[in-house]
């Protein structure tokens, strides 16, 4: 069995912090931390929705993730100094996005709009599902929001939604890769669930070589056990709101 | 039980034509039909690597997919035009790429590049996964192409590579599905599998609600038999090579 | 006198090819072939105009014109990915759509727009002339289209169109140049007629050094014999409509 | 007979105005004037050549052609602004330098690029043949500069160029055309000539309806005589180098 | 003390011209040259302001600043073709614009929009600052056009506006630096004043190491009776409108 | 008087912070808080320098700067999907550059680059102030982890750097204005000061009405003393290290 470099179990989450109303002016904001990787996430209220959801009585909520330059272990250049958003990023932008609706009453939301900016201060591995994580409780902030101001046609949130990634490294599945386990696995995979225990989205690669059902049976069971951990975290860290 | 639109059974695909050399510049060219779907595939040889990857010895695969404007029912914009390729479009690509590249020995391909180009003509439903298994075949010709010139440094496809949407429609889990079956859809999967029956690829995504673990469970089944039935026409097609 | 390098008479044009209805959703479509030379056209029809011609009453049509990667000899970039429109693409794609608009009555086209979508499938010299021909056809459907839905104001063809290259290769006036004959060719033209034998547009290039007005008239001579051809291929390919 | 705006005769030019070295620092510069249309041209040499035609031997003579957003009647974005060259912008510039380059013996230039940047500062019809006529005036000053300096490996310019617009207005044949004739004309058509009386390119355009040859000859022989008093004025220009 | 490349004294400006009516279409135009810097402004005149000011009865002035390729010494990109406008351009089109608002009663302008375009023919340093000089003059002119056609709700200008270089080259503070003393100084600074003496914008920056108050207070004497001398000279080109 | 909303004396700053080594990977990095505006600032060091500067024995230093999109009151759109950096970000970015320069030896430095990274994650007033005075600490660190791998050829550092903003605010001057004393200021200025009390950048605004000579006075007074209090706190910060 490989010991991992931080000695976590297999089966072990990283050090997980979220911490509420980090900024001042969003109508919901959340710092959260898996380890070395730290994510500010804002939520973003708006009255009234894209054109093309207008006077559907319907709302929206969407997401767009970045990176600083140097919150890797080298500096990337800026994708607005580029002049274009990179692929990794537009893919992970649309992930967060599709899994926060996936707990949405559109109808109860009324036509509002929530975007969940999830800017990555620190990398250190699994950022897009600790953006996911984080970001659930940034919306249910907004949502709170909302509601305060009698903005709401009804309770729009369905659920709640975490996510963690999962990997095989040196032949053993693992929960909660950091950057250096994910560069070295060989089967990647992140797991985005409801706090009902159900799948939202599920992303399972060969980094190396093809992975048989067996394989992909442990990192659903590691990854859902994960989920679970991290949704009463974010119980914790919403109690008493 | 859902009657599915064109009277196909529920773990039954559409008709599948893999059509070999319908260019006559390219080093590998497949036009592939789901049905209604056709993707017009160009697998292109150069010699030399991207800079990166420069007296390292090994060759590189990628790919890049794009739709006609008029592929789909109403008219789309050129992204040519727009002047940014848009977030789908750089999903699609990543993922062709990266299932391709699951099954290249890069040291047997030597410094050597091969470029899929999937351009959609016609589009109705499992464009990604139609691209996919096309692009395999492509990738043999074009594979062969160098064999015949001596330009390998061994054998670098470690095996063949097919693909294949699945969903649940009204409660029903059903295989390749088309247009009007994925805009209905409550949970869409793509599955990527070797020849060998092994996953190099697996995206699940609820589009309504969250799902449990049977119904992944199904859809893992029926995607695993929808790539062995597609690994045996690719066998077919490039069969007496 | 040179002989041609697929036996061509001087006057001659390469096989021409025209398959209506390649496409299932666009509401006019062609595959044009001259020779190796493929172009794949969708005419696309959209109710209303563009802002600046809105309560007009008149019609509007307009092209586009693309290669695929891999239509050339050697793959080119997508003007997608490099994030601008060349000028050579930009030029054709206005060229075909000034030659179609020439035949057009926008008064009995009504608010109606139709674009022609010119995709070149595979080049192998005059893509801009053999759009043009098999645009007029997928124009045609497409107003036929519109026709059989009561949607015109009266008829809006007023002509035909068709185009043709012609050239002078090691001194010789030729019609219908393919890729190696373009690329030796000392004079390039390329001649717009209407079906009634009448200029739509002449562009005749020096590519070496300049030429006299006998070589002019010897090359609108050549172009207006192919034009006539051409204008009997549309006719025969539109015929029973 | 239709009487022209500022009183011409049909076969006449406006006042043409060469004025050299209207830059300081430029190796070869010139302010035209045809008329109201009024182009600043600047000639830059540089040591060397494109990347393509590095180690050639050969010499590159290139263009860019733009409008000040003044020059016209109503002010225009600026391409900078917008973040693209438009079509029509790439197709002169395209043209400008074709149209030069006909004229140049690149072995004779050594490897040394020209580059000839048209500037409209004022457009009132005929920017592009005014460019070209003004382009070849300060591209042999740009060559003097050259040979003064020992650069040049033998007499790079095989002749001269001169272009003027001709078209049909009010179905009569014209010489010269100001926006507003340019606006109304049935035939537009830019005629680019060497200073010996042969065509280097010829692009007649039908607006409204197709012209028959008669109408083609007739505009050839008025864009003839035009180059010829053209070429006689560029002749005066230059003369007493 | 330093003697200057064109002898001048250290508080003299250069020859300073002021040409009005440059252009035929603008509502305001002049070329404005300070040596042999050349800029050609033009001022348009459109009735409505941008969207975000639309209804609230107010004008509004904006600027735009841009080089010619072969302005300088040595060519440069055009920023058209490069797809983007630069820092140094956008920063000095903000500072234009913002100088000239400092003199305008929004109010009084009415829903009118006035752009006011600098395009540098020639540069040999102070640019930015003949510009501002130069486009008060041009606003004048412009103003004057719309009060002629009474779309004016009052007197939109509350002062004029000039502006000068000042800078520290050799030791020894100077007025008015051309393109090699500006390079060599070791402080630059622009001084933007109200006709009235007053300071509508002050920039000033250590080229090589800090400065003090001393040659700050030098500085701001300098530019103060430059720009007094600039008025006079605005006055005078004024003069009789 | 008017009284500070905050209740601070006019010539008193607000609280300011300055946490080092905020980030794990970064080779220097800094939080740096000036009442509620909070900016990140990373300086990254890379062994080599821009092309331009190749063979020199001379270092670099750049900044870029950028607001995270809710930073601000209301959400603005990111500049990486708007395909292009705001004029306004530009010019701060090049501000930031040019300070931080000004107390840099280049041949000390020896041929490395520094870039510092200033992103804002809360914006109050005084962003561009805050990140200078930040950015100078993450660079003594920079600098100090260059000189600890004895990778630079002498002290680089010849000054340090400081800066903040002032106004005039209901006609009072004030210092280190928050967003909504910078919203109704009638000028706006910044000052940049070496530690040694001299001026590297002083950059004052009219935003109404023009300024008389004894506000620029009283601002410069005020600029300077808040400087001194800040290097101070800069000092402070980096002793012991």
């Amino acid at each position: 069995m490989t010991i991992r470099a931080d000695g976590r179990a297999n089966d072990q989450l990283r050090d997980v912090k979220i911490t509420r109303g980090w900024l001042d002016h969003a109508e919901g904001s959340v710092l959260v931390e898996f380890g070395h990787t730290r994510v500010l996430i804002a939520a973003s209220v708006t009255e009234g929705v894209p054109r093309w959801r207008k006077g559907s009585g319907l709302g929206w909520v969407t997401s767009e993730y970045a990176m600083l330059p140097r919150s890797t272990h080298t500096r990337s250049d800026r994708e607005s100094i580029k002049g274009r958003v990179g692929g990794r990023t537009h893919e992970i932008s649309r992930l967060i996005g599709r899994s926060l609706r996936a707990v949405i009453d559109y109808q109860a939301l009324g036509e509002n709009t929530i975007v969940l900016d999830c800017d990555v201060l620190q990398a250190d591995g699994g950022t897009r599902t600790a953006s996911i994580t984080g970001a659930y409780v940034a919306l249910a902030d907004a949502v709170d929001w909302l509601r305060h101001r009698n903005l709401l046609a009804g309770e729009p949130l369905t659920g709640s939604v975490a996510a963690v990634s999962v990997g095989v490294v040196g032949g053993d599945p693992m929960l909660d890769l950091c950057y250096t386990e994910d560069a070295a696995a060989e089967v990647d995979m992140n797991v985005v669930m409801s706090g009902a225990g159900e799948f939202i989205e599920v992303q399972g690669t060969a980094e190396g070589k093809p992975f048989d059902r067996t394989t992909l049976d442990d990192l659903l069971e590691l990854g859902s056990a994960g989920c679970v951990a991290l949704t009463r975290l974010q119980e914790k860290a919403l109690a008493g709101r």
